[in-house]
């Protein structure tokens, strides 16, 4: 049995991955609609209920998580009872923007500039530091483009502070990206680590629409992005499948952000890779070998989010994968997704923009 | 809702296929354990059992069936409530061995030449008139190489009638054929059919070992292959996945037997295909767009028969894909598969050589 904390489509997909290899699961969300729960049992319950998560110990051979709000606590008194993977000291680092940004520093990975703020004046002094434009994130709880801002002009700093919470915030130099990249890596037990080809992405009101992969990049940029992943991972003796969100300029990487789990971004891999970020996870985790994080062929992601397209629009597209979460259709919410596989880049962007032309379809 | 009568493997890989579609499932099954219910509801309740079958018919948009040994009468009841896919007079032919043959005949579709006999009288005189060997079946029930026998010498006949249960038999010329092969096509509502490419298969004491798919097949063959399955299809406007088993001699094929469901010789699909038999299954009974069923590179597919091979010394083959059924392991029960992909040829062999070396492989 694999516990998993979060019942929501990563851990959905977690779950399918894992059905294939014989495995059973248990997820913990305070949703009893979880989708999760066609594909293992659900424990209704919040991720800090100590009956739920010694219940779930008491069941798993190991836990994982698929978002990285994880309460601490819980992860730690979890990991005593039963391995935690990746292990909560990951969880912990990537949990707060600033000790990730600090193990930017240690480990030499090119990052922005950055400062933190407690306060109102900090913030004012970090941005004026720094220099217009600065990005303002909180340093915790952050995702989909939420409690971060992007500050143009210096008017823009009033009412920020208040606005983002009163908390602890990073303010990071603005850099005008040529493109949102992501490297996807995983690592086992046994240090041995495998990387799937950089993804490109694009955002639209901070929420990833497309990923393509294997993105358009020299075998430099590709060696340059496995780098940034493999020196993080080895740095925490990390186990499972580590993301990391990039950003390229004339030709370089920025570390942005990184996650200790699968990534919307490697949704691709599922179709487009000989093993799924998911399968690969689950053997991480497990023990077992890593799999062949070679694609096959390119693929193209695209979210669909807060309204679903017509199922049979969508299949019609020849190399369409559908992906529906068993989410309630709500505002911005990531419903499921649809990967277009293709031999060559030029099938695959025809494919794509027929998919473009369907209702709902944003992109 | 989909139905599915049978919870077993490929009802549990229906599932599979399903939930990423965004469906939910509920399984019919007489055993508590069936290894289906990973992925959705279970139903513990035989067959006929009338008040099980009009919960699944109250709870599903269409009902399907994983095995043809379904009642019929539970399939026609089934049948007026909600839509059986495919349909109860494509079940029933194929529940009956002489129909299946009177079909073929029918449909000017090459096979051995048959003749039924309902007494041992009438099984003597069938050999005698078709001439050793021939192959004696039941023409009920039989799967696996169950209920049939092959009698090269007359003495073999004695005794058989009793042996095989005092039940209508089908005696059938023996072909002395140099592969097995099979065709798995697909048929939608509307009339659109796919089929994949031809699938070479290697069985041992009657249960498949092995299947390698594209099978190195002319190009007529396949469409001599495919000619088959549609003829089949287009004569009983059957809707979804259609199964045929084939041997060739001399370059020619003639049709053995048929399933009207997804079938084991297509489990290379899931990985070595555009989209799997399991997927095209449901969205031909969806009456959702056939997806394509082009190959991907080439596929064996080997079952995991009576015992398991430890997971992680499959795993470690490059292009290997695990699947457990979470069946409890005994003599001749197929508990698994592994799918090991590649680009070429060369190195499928190479892969499927270094899986054979692997203890409990039986290959």
């Amino acid at each position: 049995m694999i516990g998993v904390l979060g019942g929501g489509q990563l851990g959905r997909m977690l779950g399918i991955a894992g059905v294939s290899l014989g495995k059973k699961f248990v997820f913990v969300d305070p949703n009893p609609e979880a989708g999760a729960k066609s594909v293992g049992q659900l424990i209704v319950g919040d991720y800090d209920d100590e009956v739920s998560l010694r219940a779930l110990a008491e069941a798993c051979e190991v836990v994982t998580y698929e978002f990285e709000n994880v309460p601490l606590r819980a992860a730690e008194m979890l990991d005593e009872l039963v391995p935690l993977r990746p292990s909560p000291r990951a969880l912990e680092l990537m949990q707060d923007r600033l000790s990730e940004k600090r193990l930017f520093e240690y480990l030499h990975i090119p990052a922005a500039a950055f400062i933190p703020a407690d306060s109102e004046d900090e913030l004012r002094a970090a941005a004026s530091d720094l220099g217009l434009p600065v990005v303002v994130k909180t340093r915790r709880e952050g995702y989909d483009g939420k409690g971060q801002r992007v500050v143009r002009d210096s008017a823009e700093l009033d009412g920020l502070w208040a606005e983002l919470g009163e908390v602890p915030l990073l303010v990071e130099a603005f850099i005008d990206f040529d493109r949102e990249l992501s490297v996807i890596g995983v690592r086992a037990e046994d240090g041995d680590s495998k990387f799937y080809p950089l993804t490109e992405n694009t955002h639209r009101d901070g929420i990833l629409r497309v990923s393509v992969a294997p993105a358009d990049v020299s075998a430099e940029t590709q060696a340059e992005g496995e780098e940034i992943a493999a020196s993080i991972m080895e740095a925490l003796g990390y186990v499972g499948v580590l993301s990391v969100e990039l950003f390229e300029k004339d030709g370089i990487l920025a570390a942005n952000e990184m996650a200790p789990r699968v990534h919307n971004s490697g949704h691709w891999t599922i179709e487009g890779a000989d093993t799924s970020q998911f399968e690969n996870h689950l053997r991480a985790i497990l023990g077992l070998p890593l799999g062949s994080t070679a694609p096959r062929g390119v693929s193209a992601m695209v979210n669909l989010i807060g309204e679903l397209p017509t199922s049979s629009d969508v299949l019609a597209i020849e190399g369409a994968h559908l992906h529906l979460y068993d989410k309630t259709p709500r505002s911005g919410r990531k419903l499921g997704h649809v990967t277009i596989t293709a031999v060559g880049v030029e099938v695959l962007l025809a494919r794509l923009e027929e998919l473009g032309k369907i209702e709902n379809i944003g992109i």
